[in-house]
């Protein structure tokens, strides 16, 4: 079996933006649509100097947004845990999310939203702040180039960075501390690989910078239990995987165990099912590229979300109120 | 001794500002001088959706740069930890810093830059960046509101947040990774405080949001000597202690001293020294506000400030080019 290509899950290549502008992307801040290069932060947003913030990333394909709940469900729950209120409600905030891949003219979207911390209201010591919400929608994106897609990740177990732990920022509630994982990254390209895998520090993995790790040995499918973010396409991953009739772990998962296993891959929304080839440089046996397993749940996850599974399809025969059709009718 | 109050800390409460839109602060953003609402910074930048950047904040007082080389110095490590590189030279970094108070008109100035990863040149998978400069300044202020300065602040010791461990993410290069730290803050006021303490976890302190923690015992002055910022207001404090006779120790220090100390507080750029009264809501011993070796050091400190100790006098009589005089010679 073939992996179905980059080129063919951006199904339709297609793209009629409501203005020129748009064609780069959208924005929505300070309660406004934007082109995207014009959507901006106010420099003291606590969103931005104290990563003080939530946020969240939902996908659409040919027209479908996926799973577009659970996400908002993961969001609500990720402010909740960081004391933090949408000015939107779920209706608003996924009109808006709706309304910039509209306007953006794209059936195959990137789709990111935040709630940040805000301003701060009164004196220094005040605990009131005005949370923002703040928005983008770019053409869909993959983590990985097309390259490492095709033949796989050179997959670096991390050693020079650990995970930040849950008891210091909660990884379920997805937020902007990435630094343990971007110079995870650089450390990655310094040994001659493509991502990074980091471990709690104690031998059991956690998750890849923005992505979940799965690997499978024997026909069984494991993806760490704890210390990551409950991923929605990992969660599409273990349905896929057991309608393959594949075995599911969600558990503690070994380094050694990736070491050593049959097929890895990442998961993330910006991409999706991406292979691993090797692990710490060395190929997993038998095969150098994407497995086998691998390759069916990578090709079932497209098949499927091409047909709307899971999905609510866009209309974009409505104009967005106050701008032309992004697609006409 | 009477603690030297905040509003003879902003010693000429005089603010002359080049233009009156730059009476709330100023800005350089995308290469420009701005009034500090119309600092933006893009919405896809790294060290926004990722927290992926490195800062510093220095203060002016009475007109002088509190060591700026030093200031400098550990800004430019902390660059150098993240594979940051600062687009701008020290001598012009140090020339938009100064150029930004002079607009503001201001003698006492909170002064705070960054650079982040910015944007990502290429495709998704590629390591190359557009790395970009930010800074504002603002009026001086202090972490704390002035009841708290005055009367002391109640510590609260975190129980439900760990600070982000070294090995994660170096606290030594100054970051906005400050999530554990913000919700420590409000656990602190969930139980009556004013600011929270962060241990590593094991019961030993480390910082606190925005600040050092020092304890004073016996005469002895302690400060955690590892997983902290290492500040410039610690390293002032540690010098004032000794030119004061007092012994310091930099080394560890456990939570349980902090509950047992003669007198505590906390050192910040905004804010210099900031005493605490109580601890987990119990009156530090024999005193109920701050300590009389804490306010020999606050006092000391700013009278030193003002006399332009270890400062760099700002020249406000040669016009920033583009601009009126702020302050007129």
């Amino acid at each position: 079996m073939q992996l179905i290509e980059a080129g063919q899950i951006i199904g339709s290549h297609e793209q009629t933006p409501a203005d020129p502008a748009f064609a780069q992307g959208t924005a929505h801040t300070q309660g406004q649509y934007r082109p995207i290069d014009e959507g901006v932060v106010p420099i003291q947003d606590m969103g931005f100097i104290h990563a003080d913030a939530a946020y969240d990333v939902v996908s659409a394909s040919a027209g479908y947004l996926f799973r577009m709940q659970e996400h908002l469900d993961r969001f609500n729950a990720s402010c909740e845990k960081f004391h933090l209120e949408n000015p939107y409600t779920d209706e608003e905030t996924v009109e808006i999310l709706t309304n910039l891949v509209k306007l953006a003219g794209l059936r195959d979207a990137y789709i990111w939203w935040a709630v940040t911390r805000g301003k701060m209201l009164g004196e220094r010591g005040s605990m009131e702040f005005e949370n923002r919400f703040y928005a983008f929608v770019t053409p869909y994106l993959f983590i990985m180039n097309d390259e490492q897609r095709r033949n796989g990740a050179n997959l670096i177990i991390s050693q020079d960075y650990r995970r930040i732990p849950p008891d210091s920022v909660d990884p379920t509630a997805k937020n902007f501390h990435w630094m343990d994982m971007k110079l995870s990254v650089f450390e990655a390209a310094g040994r001659g690989g493509d991502w990074s895998v980091l471990t709690d520090g104690e031998g059991l993995l956690t998750e890849s910078p923005g992505c979940n790790i799965f690997l499978i040995h024997d026909g069984v499918v494991k993806t760490p239990a704890t210390d990551c973010l409950e991923g929605i396409t990992r969660q599409t991953v273990l349905e896929l995987a057991t309608d393959l009739g594949l075995e599911t772990v969600v558990g503690d998962v070994y380094a050694s165990e990736l070491e050593s296993c049959d097929e890895a891959f990442l998961t993330s929304t910006a991409g999706a099912i991406m292979p691993a080839s090797h692990v710490n440089g060395a190929a997993l046996a038998p095969h150098a590229g994407p497995g086998e397993l691998t390759t069916q749940l990578h090709n079932l996850y497209w098949e499927r979300r091409w047909d709307g599974w899971h999905g609510e399809a866009i209309d974009y025969s409505t104009p967005v109120a106050g701008f032309e059709l992004a697609h006409p009718a």
